[in-house]
């Protein structure tokens, strides 16, 4: 039997300990897992496109567990009813290549992308920011809101989103929260006077969300969405004078904002910060960008706390996913029919 | 809710109709996707090694359906108890990106290998083969002589495994079933007399199962076990005197027999046999060898075929995988608390 933790139980371990503890927790498993990068089996998702949208599979082992996650991303989806992205993910022993857990991830996902997010922004954003300008008010807004308050003390936020009822919606969901919200009256408005920018919108087009005029010295940006080939956020002018931090170099050149320089642009890989071999931040008048596209070590570090976290408890279940007879080389038995009846 | 096969009901589905129904069943699927080979999404399947052995992942798609099998490979896995090979998979709709079926494959990869095998040899074997070789009396050999049995009419097997313990599982499994089965002295005695020798041992190796001198003008090589970098089965002799049949031509010759071979080593694709634009068999002479690795379309086929045969049945049931919020763009109100409560 599989360790398998569906949609109703993924929500009630969230909301058991609330969505900022465990984006914090995630975040804790993120770091980890950062500081032995070196350690894991490493490769660019396995995108499979289609006019609609993108199916993929994003796999990564550290030679004793292997996870894969599999996730879609479908800007029209909310349009007809869908939401834009889902996922879920497997966690297996290497050494037998039985899956050992079975989990949701569209929630997981966003937890995952905020704790991401917020380990970024520790490393990197000035230390006394304290206002976060949110562009894009869509899935993914609320948890980089929580995720930030949680790990950096921010609770001021300047939202804007080309669709005012998404903001109707994200004012609804944090205000109650004790958040201080400002509804900006553009994207430039949201910037302004904002010390970290996050930017979390879905459209699969080269977009300029910001331009280079929005940007002041000091500020960090957090980009979000930008994570597809063909599908950016940012000026192209931003990235040439600031300090460009990404995950996994082959899958950001691809993916990122940075697909729009040259295949050389200089970056920094985020686990060598963090492990102190390569700068971070070095002055306050700095410009730094953390170019997230999502990686599979962070799916892995998250499916690992879910494991820790709800193995031998309520939120978990089973699942009865790999045919395993008693004698490992007479597969054929279960399949007799006395055998398969007397079974059930 | 996305629809769910799990082991029970894979094991109930099987025998509702029986394995040699299902092979053909499946075979058919196999078929229909091989004419329209070309309309599919292809890559060789993203392989993550280890001491102990491989897992998969082996994507497809048709451009309305996404379908991938995590699958693993560990030699050494019956030695401690575990299956050598175990397998999940699902289907998805590319239009939303969402998961439309799970579904065990350990037993279904056992039926679509031995479906595969029947497709090939039915248009690659000689019309008066009546006598097969089993090579390997693991896991997947009851599959096969059922498959040939029901496919090309075969009942009578000459069955060589270095483990005699193995063939008294594979005697005591078929011999109820009306096969006629000599248990010979070594693989060349299996192969005295054979039309078609199926290799399907396990090894991690480059072993020689099959040596030049045991191969006779006319037969047919259903060549099922070499399907690793560095896991053969036959002496490169023979490769190069037969004519060489494979599915994905980029896969097998990093996973194939042909691995043995230069780079350039001529090679057929089966389901440029199938559509009539390849030639298969010419003369009642000719050695052909059915190069099997597996490859995604096939289990992209099995998974069609089950989610045709089990949706709306008792064979299958639901599990709960992909958040869905009414609002699209409100994924968190999933998790606020008490929203998550009411949901329970």
């Amino acid at each position: 039997m599989v360790q398998f933790v569906d949609v109703r139980h993924m929500r009630d371990w969230i909301t058991a300990e609330g969505v900022e503890a465990r984006i914090l927790g995630i975040a804790r498993y993120i770091e980890h897992d950062f500081l032995r990068w070196t350690s894991f089996d490493k490769t660019a998702r396995i995108a499979s496109h289609s006019p609609e949208g993108v199916i993929e599979l994003m796999p990564t082992s550290d030679g004793e567990l292997y996870a894969f996650k599999y996730v879609n991303g479908h800007p029209i989806n909310p349009a007809r009813g869908f939401q834009t992205v889902t996922a879920f993910g497997v966690l297996a022993d290497v050494a037998t290549g039985y899956p050992v857990l079975v989990s949701e991830m569209t929630l997981l996902t966003a937890l995952r992308t905020a704790a991401t997010s917020v380990v970024a922004a520790r490393a990197l954003a000035r230390p006394d920011a304290s206002v976060m300008a949110l562009i894009g008010a869509g899935s993914q807004s609320e948890f980089q809101a929580l995720g930030f308050r949680a790990g950096l003390g921010i609770s001021t936020l300047r939202v804007w989103d080309t669709h005012p009822a998404a903001v109707d919606k994200l004012i609804a969901n944090l205000a109650p929260m004790g958040f201080d919200i400002v509804r900006a009256t553009s994207a430039a408005d949201a910037v302004a006077g904002a010390d970290i920018v996050t930017t979390c919108t879905a459209d699969k087009a080269y977009a300029t969300i910001l331009t280079d005029d929005m940007i002041e010295p000091g500020m960090h940006l957090n980009a979000i969405g930008g994570d597809c080939p063909g599908k950016t956020e940012l000026d192209a002018a931003i990235l040439r004078r600031s300090t460009v931090f990404v995950e996994y170099p082959p899958q950001t050149r691809i993916e990122g904002e940075i697909q729009q320089l040259e295949a050389d642009s200089p970056v920094t890989e985020l686990w060598g910060v963090l492990a102190g071999q390569s700068a971070g931040r070095t002055d306050a008048q700095q410009i730094t960008v953390f170019d997230s596209v999502g990686f599979a070590i962070e799916d892995f570090s998250a499916l690992r706390y879910v494991r820790d976290t709800t193995v031998g408890t309520g939120f978990a279940t089973e699942i009865d996913l790999v045919a395993d007879p008693a004698d490992p080389k007479d597969l054929f038995s279960q399949v007799v029919p006395q055998h398969a009846h007397r079974a059930n």
